[in-house]
């Protein structure tokens, strides 16, 4: 039960992210990196494709690169609102990070299978909050939806 | 002829990013994106980990995001000096990357057989001066090589 406040505490900083990036105009998709072993959190991010102009700021790739340079990721647990696409699960495998956090899986299911392939531990929230905010943007703009997941 | 010419200057520009991160005292791998149509470059960027403190800036990421947002990326060229990893090569995977430029992959494997397996042309050239540079500093700075890989 400890775990399970604990991996919804968690959620809800993605989910903060995941809100700031609405805010701001972008793509609602939010991410955190923790420690596993000390709960301390060690970056949190959002994608900022529509903010920065950046392509390669997905919620994942900006919450690890503002946990700046880690010796090992082994012992981290990556949350994210939504299943990571191939990019982000490709960073997840190549830095070997333990544990990924999956707000939703519904709109869209990435690598999720690449990922329990290579070891990952994978724990499914199912979050109402995280499918609504992400459906209701990409109702709204589904270009934008599209250009970030590399859809015609 | 004229296209293996064309390569090999595309590959010149990813080196030269490649020999700029040298001198900056970062891991020494650079890339770059071109248009496949008009041969026009749209991006070029090298591995930013030890400059920036940013371990999601890897050459192929860097490349990426400073080409900005794309509306499509089936007709671009990734020409990196070194064999994309999981992450890179999710990257390429994720956005349909066409084809795929490596200087060398004998000092790293990296992602090329999927790349292969889900469509994306893989034109190896075989690069000493790829090799050379990449196996001093890995030489020298061990450390940094497997932090940057993600290994311990």
């Amino acid at each position: 039960m400890l775990e399970m406040i604990s991996y919804e505490a968690m959620l809800e900083i993605a989910l903060e992210e995941a809100k700031i990036g609405h805010a701001e105009g972008g793509v609602p998709i939010g991410a955190a990196l923790f420690d596993r072993i000390t709960g301390n959190l060690l970056g949190r991010g959002h994608n900022k494709r529509v903010q920065d102009g950046d392509p390669s700021s997905h919620g994942e790739t900006d919450a690890f690169r503002n946990a700046g340079r880690q010796r090992s990721y082994r012992d981290t647990i990556m949350v994210t609102t939504l299943a990571p696409c191939w990019y982000c699960s490709g960073l997840i495998i190549q830095f070997g990070i333990g544990t990924v956090i999956v707000g939703e899986s519904e709109t869209f299911q990435g690598g999720i299978d690449w990922l329990k392939e290579h070891g990952v531990k994978i724990i499914q929230m199912d979050s109402i909050e995280c499918k609504q905010l992400l459906s209701g943007f990409i109702h709204e703009h589904p270009e934008i939806w599209n250009e970030d997941i590399g859809e015609l």
